[in-house]
């Protein structure tokens, strides 16, 4: 978490992190928005600063002139220095470097970071474009007036964020009260819709259809201020296929069944993730009994969670499991598309997929435990895209570093929906 | 634009093109969504091959096997070809370079460029995390299997993206209309409020707050199916300040200025980006005033657009009148805070600000004119938070191929709205 960055920097021996955040990028910046919070910061720069003799990071954001309102109050909710891209003219900078743009940024670095005290060794994080940040990490190298740093795997910032505090669990558990309030609306929205022979229909006489549902969902996460990417709702043979979104014109029908997973983001910048297959009026008892495995190895997986046992025993387990009942997994084979074709979980937060993760022990290369202050999913499923059916249980989860486990998420997981 | 691209490979001596999709940013990778329109491809790549004897470019879209639905649905819209990673045993990779995961992704880039006929000059392009992009095309540098290229200003895909074709201009047109339904509801919902003194009540009795213009505004779009990033609704001082987002708890007052600047995505991923200031019930002369006069030079630039003068003649006479009239310009002042104090307009599309620019003659060293096919906005102002006010008049065109000039915003531009 957070307040691990300071330690992390001394193991990593790195003595500043560089966060930029170009124009247009800032809303899956996550590297940036882990600082700043909900900031409307059109583009900027985040500098950390450890000082050896200090006992707190130093955390700027470094924002252009036209930004200083939307950055003040960022900074003023998450404790952040401020610093203005106005204290540098970039006329003179630019007749300096004739005119070269990338000559002229490595100059504004080189002031920027001359005027904040940054020096030794620094970490550069953030998304942009894929060449020109190697063309710019590349000229730094060369200008030679700090020792870039560079991470592949387990860059700091992902290491921080494996880990929430409290207050970034208490973001996440309002993400998910905000998301239950959509997908319990959504339940009813359903069940206000007058059923003839196995279709639902619309007071105007049309069935209603996975668009219509989508339109409805979009409309109540708007009305929450929820933020989403877009929602699986797929029903039948498309909640056979985990990540298929749903096909806009499919009428909703009886007795098949429908995997609604809903992962919107909060103002705070942090994701909710939760799914639930629902089976409106009735299930077939081959749905039925895949749905009832589906909640033994999610319970058992719930059972198991703490921050001591390797964490690929969940998927070993959940493989157990699926392939004592007779159904497929990956463990057998990776590229199968029948039966248990995914993970069970995943970590998340500003991301909706991040570390920790739930490997299969081969995949994993090692023993590493869940670490106290995770969050993740556990999401097994079962899927038959030939048989026209899917299904999927998936639930949140808090490893308090306190030691004790929090399901984050309440909402009621009942397969089949009265009609 | 996209049919110019053979061309500029060509120009380039670009044999391939690979545009990369990282899990989680697809959003605002606009690179990627340049090729397959809204897709819900949680990652893969785009594979761009130009083949000397062949008349058209071939583009592939590789896609992890989980999203085989949405790749196949992004496909059949954008005449893509499809080829899924299913294809490559990662756990064999995996083995075969001893868990390292970064020599594991050259060797999937190795075998992929392989089967799909990749060689030569290769450009790579998309967002990433910055140091794993440095980290990644610094190693396939090294293994040296195709030429790396990579571009810093003015790379390919901005440069196609520089102008739009009619179908790009179809999607805008149609964002401009939809996010022009938007805020003449706004207006109406404004004027439905009851006054009591200068300021607007709710039915509860309260005030009514630029939190609750702007809870209205992103119900209507997402009623509409619009994506916003983020609105601007800034009253009196805060319209001041162009990039102030706006005060949640700021009451809705008549006789000062709000600046509403609203920038929503249609799915297909291209913006419409439209600002109106109003003044409710009625305005001060000094806002009249300074109102007529963003008028006046937003209605100058609109009767000058062409493809034919240079770009920077549009500020340059912005400035020009601005300060005849005395107001400061960022031609005599690049750090102003009171004025005109940013640019006249910017090229917009799948991102809200791209190429072409409007820059001043001093700033951006050449006589281009407006690219045939460019779509950018006019966007004067004045602003003067001291005095508590700010105004924009923003509207937005197409520079059409055939020669004429098309503005794609038709809202009113009335700065008072009788209450």
């Amino acid at each position: 978490m957070k307040s691990d960055l300071s330690q992390l920097m001394r193991e990593r021996e790195l003595d500043a992190l560089m966060i930029s955040c170009p124009d247009g990028l800032a809303s899956v910046n996550t590297s940036f928005l882990y600082f700043t919070g909900p900031a409307h910061v059109t583009h900027g720069h985040i500098i950390v600063v450890r000082r050896p003799d200090a006992p707190d990071l130093e955390v700027t954001l470094v924002h252009a002139p036209m930004e200083r309102d939307e950055a003040a109050r960022a900074a003023a909710r998450a404790g952040l220095r401020l610093h203005s891209l106005g204290n540098y003219d970039m006329r003179e900078i630019h007749r300096a470097v004739n005119g070269d743009r990338l000559a002229g940024q490595v100059e504004l670095t080189r002031r920027l970071f001359h005027d904040l005290g940054v020096q030794g060794r620094v970490g550069f994080y953030g998304v942009d474009e894929r060449g020109s940040s190697y063309i710019f990490l590349d000229a730094l190298v060369d200008a030679n007036f700090v020792e870039v740093v560079v991470e592949y795997d387990n860059d700091i910032l992902s290491e921080a964020r494996k880990t929430k505090d409290a207050q970034e669990a208490a973001q996440i558990r309002l993400a998910c009260r905000l998301t239950e309030q959509v997908i319990g609306a959504t339940r009813d929205f359903l069940r206000r819709h007058r059923v003839s022979g196995e279709t639902l229909f619309k007071p105007d006489g049309n069935p209603l259809t996975v668009g219509d549902v989508k339109s409805f969902i979009r409309r109540e996460e708007a009305a929450l201020g929820l933020d989403d990417p877009g929602c699986i709702f797929a029903i039948g043979r498309d909640a056979g296929v985990p990540h298929s979104a749903g096909t806009a014109g499919d009428p909703i029908q009886l007795g098949r069944t429908i995997v609604f997973d809903i992962f919107p983001r909060w103002p705070g910048g942090y994701y909710a993730d939760i799914t639930r297959t629902w089976c409106l009026g009735y299930a077939t008892d081959e749905v039925l009994q895949a749905y009832a495995l589906v909640r033994e190895v999610h319970d058992r997986a719930e059972a198991m969670l703490d921050t001591i046992r390797p964490a690929w025993e969940y998927n070993e387990m959940a493989c157990d499991l699926f392939e004592a009942h007779g159904h497929p997994t990956p463990r057998q084979n990776p590229g199968l598309t029948a039966g248990y074709v995914h993970s069970l979980g995943h970590g998340f937060g500003l991301a909706v997929h991040e570390a920790p993760s739930m490997r299969l022990k081969a995949l994993t290369g090692n023993d590493d435990p869940l670490p106290a202050g995770s969050i993740i999913t556990n999401e097994p499923g079962l899927y038959y895209p030939d048989k026209g059916w899917g299904v999927r249980l998936e639930d949140d989860y808090w490893l308090n570093p306190n030691g004790t486990v929090e399901r984050l998420t309440e909402f009621d997981p009942e397969l089949v929906i009265p009609m």
